[in-house]
């Protein structure tokens, strides 16, 4: 709960968009894995700002500190302190606005709940918060493939009203991914999504967009039926990332228009295995992975901060104009990549220990033949 | 995790389809709250297999024992034990196909993870699960309607390609709701609803659909920032309910065709309180109620469970047909509606215990002028 | 937290004194466990009332019954939920002082607590509710079985002045325990220990003393460092039971009075194995298991229903005099050391879960040579 | 579980002896409150090392950077994290002992445990692990002060055979346990305890003792019943202090010495307040606060480090000798004083934020007429 995720593998992420920084403690990691500082780097690089002009232009370099938890470049099993300065803080810039409620932002709600706020930046709702999952997340994916060949991609499947990208579940790679500025490995589709953002920052405006992500090689037995189910824990961790109001796995809202005769995943054997032959479940069935890829989608609404002159109202109560001057991301989902695939492996790695903790042998079951 | 589900207001369900029973342990209920059991078997008889052709045949009463944590009518801040028996299970039924995979069925899936399954019913993959949901809900709302005049409905929005329905958000009731066999509010679209679903167990087939939701006079600081925003908690809930593929809140994967301009919800006064002029928010900003009504909507895939014939595997390797005889709902919607609603209510009560640990006065903020 | 005890296995018991039963919900059991149901039985009988003229008089059979999370003689993984009635529940004699708080029972702290009490018996801290979880740690001790041969043994170490009792940590068995009314394996101190009790009894007094238990052939590298150290698990297990004052573990209070030089417990092989020559530690250092006998005593308070008349005020503030005639035990000791050792099972196999959860293979040391 | 400490006031440790430094991360911490940083700093120099001869010649500020949580001196409500950097680390002392086990220290249980430990001082199990606990507890006491003018004072009982102090519950103050060096508000005692300690530390010994501690002005009503019961969260909090061994409340172990008729603590009224005429309950009854002061003891062992020669093995089973050179306390008792009130701190807030979430205006009942 609170500032907390995950069971047995539990990161706890504090600090705000400015203040000393940003951080997370990762608890219940395994000992003696080897861990690749710079791997961790280059994926909160991946997520920083002041990447292309479609992101904003605060510069922070988001180098992060191991503070504990490794040794001789292997983990511990004690935590992982991990903290990444705020260098490009401006908090005069928020000034004018302070007493503002900002339309669709947390101002108001962080007012409501807690009576008091940080007004310079975002705060805890700020994207910067979710630096800790992404380096979390690269520590849980150094962890699994420990175990198994997991591989985790995301990539924006449409920004405004251009997509869905055509990108092929089975061999989508993060390098593809990454070899256009809008994270869309279609190409074509990308240079569109492009100019879409382009111009809605030209016009002080914003667009959002939907993520698409596949997990393969996962095995089957992950996740926990009733209501730790592996697509509740997906979600919640999805819908737990600032900007998000949607998530569908496998066949998703368009799978209502199919009836079960259509719709169920046949079995068949392949090489000795149970395979199915589609995959409308999206890779689970009852809350737990069957062996199939698990894919599932993601959507961002617009940023909510624009440029344009919006009406609110202010603390005390008057109507206000307001005209935001903060640094700010035209379209958050090219940065939003990395998270999303932070955020799924941390559910994976926690459903692994999970298993791991009560399964043992017997994981590797006989009567399914399989993992 | 696992099977308790909140962090304060916790219920632990427990129980298979065949068995001695299913049931849930209420744990961190408030005392003193006058509980209305008749209330409580109200839902439960709403989500009872048997209520119309449209449901499964089964005939059970679902009548609710509570064994402990009440005394002369009121709660006394214990755990509360509610007991429902199994009375119409007929595991011989099942005894066909013991040994195969039902297609989408969580059959493969549970022998993977725990290499034994009880194969007579769905075990704690069956619906029968949610009654413990049910009745700890609608205590859930029994108690949060001691501090605000909570209303939480859900209705069937669209069923297969019929839809989606018209529903009023500000007004619609569960006498609405509840006027017809398919719960949709919209008289309408119901009558097709009915025949898209009596078409589909003619031809022993199933359809799925799309659930929608509303929860009105939610006082403004609910929900937790960062992993239990509001809306991560209500995500994951949905995402743990049988059948369920996909959710979104307010605006949803539609929003994500809005610029920001569009999108954001301008604040102005209104009797003195600060509210929107849109709710494309659907009630939560950065995790929290803004006092708006919270709305949202959860897909449901088709039932697995159809007459027709399917290839499977059995838990040989081998290759079988199966025409699955067991009795079931062609279109689990109908009776997922209190289901719906009951998880909305333990959200909220956990969110609103939460918010009381630690806001006390302050909750009632003299800045927001609000609660 | 609350009702709850336990990370990974986790038990849930509800029910009070007087109401439909007690029962406990067991969440995260290893599957594929065969379940001695009878050995569950033996247990719930050693701990039953109406043992001997030592023990509260109540008839209660305590038969349990398991409604769910079985099959065919073996745990499925789900939740086993376990319910005992309440046979020979007497409200009536409860009822001239219902409106009395009776000395250092819970009846005050409840009503100041929850603002309502069950007066009917002693409600949630009657001693009926740690049936579930003696029925919980005879099915702990079935799983940990499956992994190595745990021996955890307790008996009455001393009752108000007589003992302490002479036993040998390295050998006594249940048997031994069992066989007399006093659960004390010192057949002469167990003499004077009865006529004690018995003296008590007849004085409408009552009696305490302590508890002690050795848990051996726990292998090494279970318990977590920091605040879930094994100790500490241990200490608030047993401070969770009705009547304790104290705990201490290995050297416990005794060990302050001896030097570092005198109390360090030196390491020597043995066969290959690290082990200690002393074991002042009491199988523990750091939070963690050496794998050497873990030992801990349990202090005990009398009884606090006596028959003896007391001076006490009620609901209204009126002083009053209360003389007790509610059926109790004039001493805990004998029917607790069941409910110790279940406890410390319950410990021993969360411990043993989390580390399964995180170290795999590699809890089989190379270095340390052991487990 | 693990290194988090708490339900809904979680804090979070991390950080070894060697290392980046040690900290916290405090989650749930109510907002709006005015935090003295000064009175967090004053505590962490109580705790820190090189205070006297007593203790360590280690040389640390140990002073504390606040990173997150707080603006304009009032908490957020957002997680506060707070860093003490380690300063004095001198790996190289270690160096000679790097593969042998130090008895009664958790070199061997961290091998046997991780596979790996870091060999440079004691790592999570030294005692800069307890930094993060007084800097927590310091917030919880300002935090707790807002509601009732609690008082946690606590103090050095007994070193070696010297002792027991004569200290009076009732008026005992920080500021006369302060005004000597072992932290004993008795001055004769202290004298004899301070020639125990000096003359362990001359002959390259060590030595134990017991702490005392008592909280006043603590409301009737704090404390979950069941497994969360009050004693049971502070006897885990000091059980998971390096080198306790043992714990009691109230009249404790020696209390099994009285009859029921002596132990019972009478009710009567006083200033319109029930109140007992005496406390051998220790402030709890049922594990729920009755108003009275709790007070209770704790038993630590002699420190492990010592110069003296002691006989031990090394990683490879080989048998060594081992005279340690490291820095340490010759007693650590009166540094660990500020750290046993900051767990206490830690239980009471938690405590009461959980009655908070449930009791709500009842929680000042009526009928009791207290609070």
């Amino acid at each position: 709960m609170l500032s907390t995720f995950g069971h047995l593998f539990r990161i706890t992420t504090f600090g705000e968009s400015h203040g000393g920084g940003v951080g997370v403690v990762i608890d219940g990691c395994p000992a003696g894995v080897e861990l690749d500082i710079e791997e961790v780097q280059k994926e909160l690089t991946r997520r920083k700002p002041g990447q292309s002009i479609l992101t904003t232009p605060r510069q922070e370099d988001d180098t992060a500190s191991i503070l504990s938890g490794t040794f001789e470049g292997k983990t511990l099993g004690t935590p992982i302190a991990i903290l990444v300065g705020n260098k490009d803080a401006r908090p005069s810039s928020y000034e004018p606005f302070k007493d503002i409620y900002r339309p669709s932002h947390a101002d108001f709600t962080y007012q409501a709940k807690y009576g008091i706020r940080n007004w310079m930046g975002g705060g805890r709702a700020s994207a910067r918060e979710t630096i800790g999952r992404v380096a979390a997340g690269s520590v849980a994916l150094q962890v699994l493939r420990e175990y198994f060949p997991l591989e985790v991609v995301a990539w924006v499947e449409s920004v405004h009203t251009v997509g869905p990208a055509k990108v092929d579940l089975a061999t989508v790679t993060r390098e593809q991914v990454d070899k256009n500025q809008v994270r869309c490995p279609d190409t074509e589709a990308a240079q569109e999504m492009f100019t879409a953002i382009d111009t809605a920052r030209r016009e002080q405006d914003s667009v959002g967009g939907v993520i698409g992500c596949v997990a393969r090689n996962v095995p089957a037995g992950l996740g926990e039926p009733v209501f730790s189910k592996l697509e509740a824990e997906l979600a919640k961790a999805m819908l737990s990332l600032p900007a998000v109001k949607g998530f569908e796995i496998g066949s998703g809202f368009a799978g209502t228009h199919l009836r079960g005769s259509e719709h169920n995943d046949p079995f068949r054997m392949s090489r000795g295995k149970v395979v199915t032959t589609t995959n409308h479940s999206g890779g689970v069935q009852g809350g737990i992975t069957n062996g199939e890829s698990i894919y599932f989608r993601v959507a961002f609404k617009p940023t909510a901060t624009i440029g344009k002159v919006q009406q609110t109202v202010d603390e005390q109560g008057e109507e206000r104009d307001l005209a935001a001057r903060g640094r700010h991301d035209p379209c958050v989902l090219p940065r939003a990549v990395p998270i999303v695939e932070a955020m799924t492996q941390l559910v994976l790695v926690d459903a692994f220990l999970m298993q791991r903790a009560r399964a043992g042998a017997s994981f590797f079951s006989e009567k399914t033949g399989q993992n």
